[in-house]
């Protein structure tokens, strides 16, 4: 029997491929007009099948949020790699490893402890790596300020070091906290603002910083310009999520993942049909909790797609989604959606939603299905 | 090098072996007083080590949550499953598949649709499986009443369709809501004293019942009884998590299941130090929150396992953890928490955070570290 989103067992991640396409060209473009190069964040999906298909766009280079990212990634053909999570000492190895089948793998550090251990492990084992400093422009995780003295010493410790600069970057992480496109420019412009600031007082100090590189989906999505940028990141921007659609940067059809579940039992009184996607199939991800729409653990739809408006996973065991009328008990319930029904639910966040399934299946123009792996762990 | 505690590549999820056997021996004993069988619920670990630790100690049989389950200890030799999930009938080819390589499947059901389609399907195919009726005794999820006329006309159905009629189960999952013995014990009751009575009415109608199923890690661990049960289920009291710890039946030093993480930065002024245990390694489960002690994204403890009072994983992004005090800003974490320190992360939810990671890092009694593999997907 050939796999079609008819008869795919349930619960199954499924791309919208035109969606996905759709997103990545807007992207690309987006960015192609702001004369930056784009370097994707490929944790989102961990998958080779979307990765190429953001490099046909126009991606140069790729950014991970794992060494196993790196190395599936760099196995797959990918050499130019940002590693955008701060170096810890015992994954050097690792990293040097990569380096010396010749990826040209780039690593940031945030702190005079981390430049002096990279020193240190780079005279013991003879080794430079190219390394970019973390800048934190919103305080939301990560990074240095850029007007802090830090700055230079770090720069300092790498350069003495034998280490190549590669630059700056920062991730303004606290912009999926708005959802005004006037605080969504705002975020945007202090991000800009704040990576440009760093380059420049390194740059004043003697040191070299090619590369400027700054990202994250809302202020990829919603800079004005990006003057004295280089390069920009994003991830989720490839499948968007409801959390996007909350902070406003994306329409519920834009959304490219969802999960296909089928429905197994009613609680009729509840008004309550239990499907067979649960927080295993959709994550522990209560993402738009917060927001101005909580979404429960996910938008209904119909197996083709339609939103059915009101309707949500409104709970989550391990294998048991509860699906429910978010405003008033839906009574007809049973009849709505019989025993046997497939539907569809968007997710609240496609990195946590992507990462519970071993594979997506991909939904081509045509109603073809092909089974894209993707991968995990570290 | 061989592997350690000190130089396992983290995030990595550790179990601590010792702990793990002490609350399987504590249950086991326990359903042994109470003169019942005892089918734990593998879908916390989805690891066979695990679960031959299970088999050992006394269980009989085991309950899944998937047919991949299903198959995968089937595969390592136990024959006596339990599928706890409503059966949905595009899953039955596959069901049937497992029956015909000899593996005792248990499926259960809790609507006539459902009924009537397995009778379908069994006409079709020639194909009778054995099957449980699943009954709700707490309104948290699915199941029929104990006093529904539904459960009698589905024993009907099943009956005269020539299935196997194995008896009833229920899971009184609301018992994570409480916390107080007094409230346990009663939910405990409710839980036997509903599919007690499920089981009478069926034989007094004539029907078949020998099992009577019950179980949820709370209410095994508070019944005073089990008058009419013949066989218990509980899954999460293997490795128990912070959840538990607040429902009030496990100590902290109970917690099996951690996560080894690496200090990478530190942001003084707000008293954090990041980590490199995300949510991708805690996952996303929140499940103390609404709990009378909020543990963030968990409790952190010195690599060796003491508990750092008051220090919770406070935030978590994909690959990176915000460790800070619950109650004051710490403004001397640096040298409390230096780059590079490793420490161990108790988790909310045992179930959620294994199925991050690939496999778990065993830790034994003589401090060895064995790998055991874990599966994931459908």
């Amino acid at each position: 029997m050939t796999t079609s989103l008819h008869t795919i067992e349930t619960p199954a991640a499924l791309i919208d491929v035109q969606r996905m396409q759709r997103n990545i060209e807007h992207m690309q473009a987006r960015m192609d007009a702001f004369g930056v190069t784009f370097r994707p964040h490929v944790k989102t999906a961990k998958c080779i099948s979307v990765t190429q298909a953001q490099m046909a766009a126009g991606a140069r280079g790729i950014t991970v949020s794992t060494l196993k990212e790196a190395e599936q990634f760099f196995a797959a053909g990918i050499t130019d790699i940002l590693y955008a999570v701060g170096i810890s000492i015992d994954k050097l190895p690792r990293a040097l490893a990569l380096c010396q089948r010749g990826c040209d793998l780039k690593l940031i550090v945030d702190n005079v402890d981390t430049a002096h251990a990279l020193d240190d492990f780079g005279k013991t084992f003879n080794a430079t790596f190219e390394v970019w400093i973390e800048i934190d422009t919103d305080g939301h995780r990560s990074g240095i300020k850029p007007d802090d003295e830090t700055l230079l010493t770090i720069a300092r410790i790498l350069q003495e070091s034998g280490m190549t600069m590669g630059g700056v970057m920062t991730h303004a992480g606290s912009s999926y906290d708005y959802h005004t496109p006037e605080a969504l420019r705002a975020i945007a412009e202090q991000e800009r603002a704040g990576a440009v600031k760093a380059a420049q007082r390194l740059r004043e100090a003697g040191f070299s910083c090619p590369v400027v590189s700054v990202g994250s989906t809302p202020t990829a999505l919603s800079a004005e310009h990006l003057k004295g940028v280089t390069e920009v990141r994003a991830g989720v921007y490839a499948l968007f999520d409801l959390v996007m659609h909350n902070v406003g940067v994306c329409a519920l059809d834009d959304i490219a993942l969802s999960v296909i579940t089928t429905v197994i039992g009613h609680q009729e009184e509840k008004g309550w049909a239990i499907v067979d996607a649960g927080w295993m199939a959709m994550s522990r991800d209560r993402g738009t909790q917060k927001q101005t729409h909580d979404f429960g653990f996910g938008q209904v739809c119909t197996e083709d797609g339609t939103v059915l408006e009101g309707y949500i996973l409104s709970g989550a065991n391990q294998e048991h989604g509860i699906l429910s009328h978010a405003g008033e008990t839906d009574h007809d319930i049973r009849n709505r959606f019989p025993i046997g029904t497939r539907l569809r639910i968007l997710p609240n966040h496609a990195c946590a939603t992507g990462a519970q399934h071993p594979h997506y299946a991909a939904l081509a123009h045509d109603n073809s299905i092909d089974i894209w792996p993707r991968f995990y762990g570290w």
